[in-house]
């Protein structure tokens, strides 16, 4: 039963020292020493029989997993002690705190898969340094970029979703327990030793949100909409570069399957599926806010409608985030596909930056790089093959240096400035990943 | 034309120092001294005609707001040097700019609302820490509250917010600008310089992602989704307890609707509108993740369809929490209605705690409550008017002192624990929140 | 395997005629008489080792439903005529065949639950008709009506969810079969014959389009998600009329839970699990059309996740539409409690009414029926307790017949136009419904 | 003030015979032949104003459309007639009844956009039918298809969508008109009459449903909602076909942008807004069935956000269609790179056609076929350069006829049964195409 976060709380290791969750009654002699050890020793025993997959389930008095772990407790040491269990603690505010917990780890898990993918950007842009490729606006050739780039461009909102999780984590890891059903507790209980002993940063403010607060949920599934559509966009741009006409990269065998009839065919089913996904944890986040709107104060059983898509989304951005890694790390890339689609023309823009640092106002060498544009055309040549004197007869700025500009290499190497797609730019990009999946 | 954030940008007060954005093009010798400053006053000169109205837009030539300020500027001072305007910074880098800068503000604004918010939560909470109510669960009576309590629930949905809005601006304030086009700057801008000189907190780290990076408008309408969904709930228990059944709210006449036929009738249209835009805004929001799902790499026109939903949710959102705050502030309490909902039968948990304090097992003191409850029916009283010896003849251990649990205040008192109901604790939830606005 | 749609196409009884779905390959000498009876012997074995729940599956070999079933009927039969089976039908047009064959089954279930439903509200409907209640505008009291005529409101919207799944229906009720893997068929198949043998009404048009079409999921997932708006709204009525403070139905014990330690709180745990899906189907729905949306023609991966919420809504669905009418049929009504509930001044629209026809214009019933409410107030009495001189000091057409105005039964059978809540407007209304249950 | 839906009921030509909507009053002698004239002359004339854009609102006493004919009708005929206007008709019926003309109209409108869309699908297609392409699945290259039979793909979700259309427009074109505030109509209305006076095909059967029923809304939201998917998967289509590394189309320079410095670039920027545009369209329909879920029964205020998604849903469809129709009809081929992306290997399947046409089971056929191009690959030829003996090699079956097989157009012309892209299957898409559109 390790998928049902109901036993976490009872059982996550939190009885090894002197006090369980529930030892502050101790203080007001709710329970002695002795009764404690007992509950403690019981409770110990039913969390191995769960273990060993043999704890037996009785259907007709088990109505929940709260009332099956106290009969068999009772089973174990007796009914009078084993009903001190609930002291003090209702269903509502351990169910919370229990999903809390599992929550909460979920979102190591994230930030795990977010980082190990990180990883793979980096390695592999490091790698690839060398490969130039068209960078596209409207689908359209734009500019001459490093293959790296436009990793790291993906890399970019891994950093952010990793950065924004940190930010659910913590409003996640406040702690319900001890708010009573609704209302608070009455045996004055130390909330702050429960926060504490239970490692949550701290205490839930109020006990009416407390029992019915979905935020957490709310939080994780809005996050996962957005996570989902950036690996939505990863695969969109990996589907165009592995169609025949694009040809830029190839999907390794594990992560494609191919047809015995047309072996030559790969289809990206995993990169497809990625993206048909996030439709899915899309609709799960609408559907839930959608399930809390309007909803009255404290808890009604709609609430019980978290848990399916808070399970399935978090397993689902787990998955993807792990395939997509695993995409990304075996991919096939073809350089000299991504070469053969740079063309002299999106070099415009460069011709008009050489003229601007000849001292030609900017709106002018836009005008002057058209007319080259427009020269190369009438001649049927690519602007690169233009000869000085086409060039001279359009704006007499034109010198020979011009030829440095026809140079893919060189036009990237220009945008050295930060967050650039030189080198140097690229390089500092990778650099800055690597010292924060170091530090952190 | 205050309400176009492109203008931002250019006339934000930006000038005052002897670098204007664009100023590190001196370094490269890309414009002199006096030219620095004749585009300094110039663009002052033409700001001055967009604050007084006198802007003249020719909309056969104006393609944007952008050609429509350089042409002014070059009919102010000649189109040579007006013409070196745009050197170096393209229109996506500055739209991205401005749109982070307008938005930012609104982060500016929704904090002072929901701090407004909060202030008046805690204020009312504080004058109306004696009137007691019923929580209810699933809309059923549970137990007696404070008022207070209840309205300090919600505070804590506003501080999650208002915590969680911190860090969607932390991503936003990242400064675009400097990127080009999409591939970055060729004339080695100072991007650190440009990103201080604007008050963003850092850099944006990549240029593909930079001219296209929807997150922080993602991230407000994500957010506003669930602060709406936060104020709908807060509006669906007001509209509830407004009804004439539960009488315990009168929403004040600035915001509700009366009838000339039925004057005794207030509809609480301010707080129904509050809770239909609700639906409204997560529309904004799930539409605007399903505009980018899929969508490829860099700029693309669809990315366009980010500006409505933004203007209209941010607008939407400010104004809701105005109302709110409004109609908490000036909402007329029933406090006798609320204590006459209050019936003993909501006192049977109470009862069970008062056998846990004498030792009996929880377990067993469900079933003696159960028990006191059901035999009160059979007498057909309330389980207050149970005599010591009815009580008696059910469990042994009840004695003269239950007389003392059969009393709403004493009930709410015990509920003494950190985020419960009882008077201190309400008090400390209030402390919590004053300190919170004080020290932020 | 019964749950498995995969299986419907192949198994469906469609074996008993002398010609199996593809049979018209006889026409083209693709199989002989013999080998179709082998196959068809062959396929009979394997469904019943299927219904026997027989059917061993080997993973290591059995890619799909399709393979597995080839596999099997070669060992039966021998693999040269069992290598026969897939002549002329892609694994594309097969899924497409057998989801629209199972949704259309599903049709048939929901309008069965609907009629249901129908049939429930009309029952219940003519038994009740003698009882009055308020009704709510803004959830304050508004006009007497009938709980019938409520009751019937909400059979409005079954009736034209009802109409609208007939046409959702026609839609989905397109064969796909026939239509190669994407290009059409290349044996001349005969599609109108595969139409009629699977009692399909019509022959899908395109194979580009029938391979991936995913409008039946679309449409279905669309009108379940309205269909669960509406029995969200039904819910949250009886949600309200089920506080304490409204008290005007109870839900029966099958249909909530109580609490052992409070046995007198109902919690109306299925009607809020009724409300609370109604956000995970809106979310399943769009979510799908997320899914959809950008989706390049013809078959992607993608499409696979409209398999899991298919299944998942549709089922929800059923299963809401039972509980409903199951609460409906078993609610408890306290109709003293709803009486007690109208008050005189909900009457004021018919003071205006009865002037209207004593022929003061409209706009002047409307000051005076306000002024008489005023008038009460003054006097600290409801208006149907004003005396005669009071009400002529206010308008002379006030006459002795005024009394009558004053009757809560008399006030509802007023509204007789048709749509109206009086007696007969409301049985009109009833048979209208039974007629057309009866009918189709 | 066109755009005001309010004013539809009242002005839409209703007048033109002896009876207004009101007329039936007569029957109760509410109005006599001579109020009637008056207020219908005086009507006439206010309508006038507004036509002509004289009609002046007066904020301080005008509430809203209702209220400023009434006061500017009593200006003209004088208080005593004009006070006469409303009898028996509220605000709330006079509204639902209003925005379903206006609505009605609007799925006319979109009707007839869908028809003219899908006549330029059927006339493009049959201009273009000679032009082969390839079709793709996981957008990989598959089979070849006539361009047409692409194209007719979308007419097929366009004819859907216009059958879905009726359906919607049915259940909006019920009339509310008689219902009262809420509770029926006291004075005996023919409702039946109202209805077939504004052209209603049924009454709407329940004054409670009636006054809040958003059906009519939700409908056209959640058609437009899919609808708008169609487009955009027809956006994304030519989007990625308008690539210059596939260069199938080029869009026209009417519905596309350019650079002036790179001229040869064509966003296709009309595209990109249809695609993005579909997000807003679903977002506005699932936003309104959020604002809609839970909402009790009756007018509730939160209705009123219908209102604007409405409007905008509508016009965004419309403009949409037109826009796309534009494309479509304008759109440049080229066939020539449409043909060369045309490779032997999409022959696969048709080379396993041919053996199944042999006699050699299905399933075999497969593996031959795929041993043919692993043949192929190892002789570094396509699969139409093997020799026969080559293929002789792999299966005796081969004869000298196979290369028949490997010629493109005998391939699409293979697919000949209804619904392939053989050319008289496509033709006869066409027709049935023409055929609808002349017969409805």
């Amino acid at each position: 039963m390790a998928s049902n976060p109901s036993s976490t709380l009872l059982w996550g290791g939190r009885f090894t020292g002197r006090y369980c969750p529930v030892c502050c009654w101790d203080l007001l002699d709710l329970l002695t020493d002795q009764e404690l050890g007992e509950i403690t020793t019981g409770l110990e025993a039913v969390k191995k029989e769960w273990d060993d997959g043999k704890f037996v389930i009785h259907p007709a008095v088990d109505e929940d997993i709260h009332t099956a772990n106290e009969r068999r407790l009772a089973e174990l040491i007796g009914p009078t002690i084993a009903g001190k269990l609930h002291t003090g603690r209702s269903r509502n505010e351990q169910i919370a705190t229990d999903l809390r917990l599992w929550v909460r780890a979920q979102h190591d898990d994230l930030s795990e898969q977010l980082r190990a993918a990180l990883s793979v950007c980096a390695a592999r842009a490091k790698v690839e340094i060398d490969v130039l490729m068209p960078s596209y606006t409207h689908m359209q050739r734009a500019q001459p970029v490093r293959f790296s780039h436009w990793l790291l461009s993906h890399a970019t909102y891994l950093m952010g979703d990793l950065q924004r999780l940190h930010g659910v984590r913590d409003r996640t890891n406040r702690c319900p327990l001890g708010v009573g059903a609704l209302e608070g507790n009455p045996f004055g209980i130390d909330r702050t030793f429960l926060t504490n002993d239970l490692g949550f940063s701290s205490v839930h403010p109020n006990s009416l949100a407390a029992v019915g607060d979905p935020d957490f949920v709310a939080e994780i599934l809005q996050w996962s909409s957005l996570r989902m559509v950036h690996l939505s966009r990863l695969s969109e741009d990996l589907i165009i570069y592995s169609t025949a006409e694009f040809g830029f990269v190839r999907v390794a065998d594990a992560y494609s399957t191919g047809s015995s009839l047309m072996p030559q065919k790969k289809n990206p089913d995993s990169l497809e599926l990625v993206r048909g996904k996030a439709g899915r944890v899309m609709g799960q986040a609408s559907g839930f806010l959608s399930t809390l709107k309007s909803l009255p104060t404290a808890y009604n059983k709609d609430i019980q409608e978290s848990v399916e898509p808070l399970l399935g989304c978090v397993r689902t951005v787990s998955h993807c985030l792990r395939i997509t890694s695993g995409v990304l790390s075996t991919l096939q890339i073809d350089s000299e596909k991504m070469k053969a689609a740079l063309t002299a023309d999106m070099l415009a823009t460069d011709v008009a930056d050489y003229l601007v640092l000849k001292g030609v106002p900017f709106r002018q060498t836009h005008h002057i790089a058209g007319a080259v544009v427009r020269k190369a055309e009438e001649k049927g040549v690519s602007i690169a093959e233009l000869e000085l004197l086409d060039l001279k007869g359009i704006s007499s700025q034109f010198e020979a240096d011009i030829v440095d500009v026809f140079d893919f290499e060189r036009s990237v190497e220009r945008r050295s400035a930060q967050g650039g797609t030189s080198r140097n730019s690229v390089l500092e990009q990778i650099s800055a990943i690597e010292a924060y999946l170091a530090g952190n």
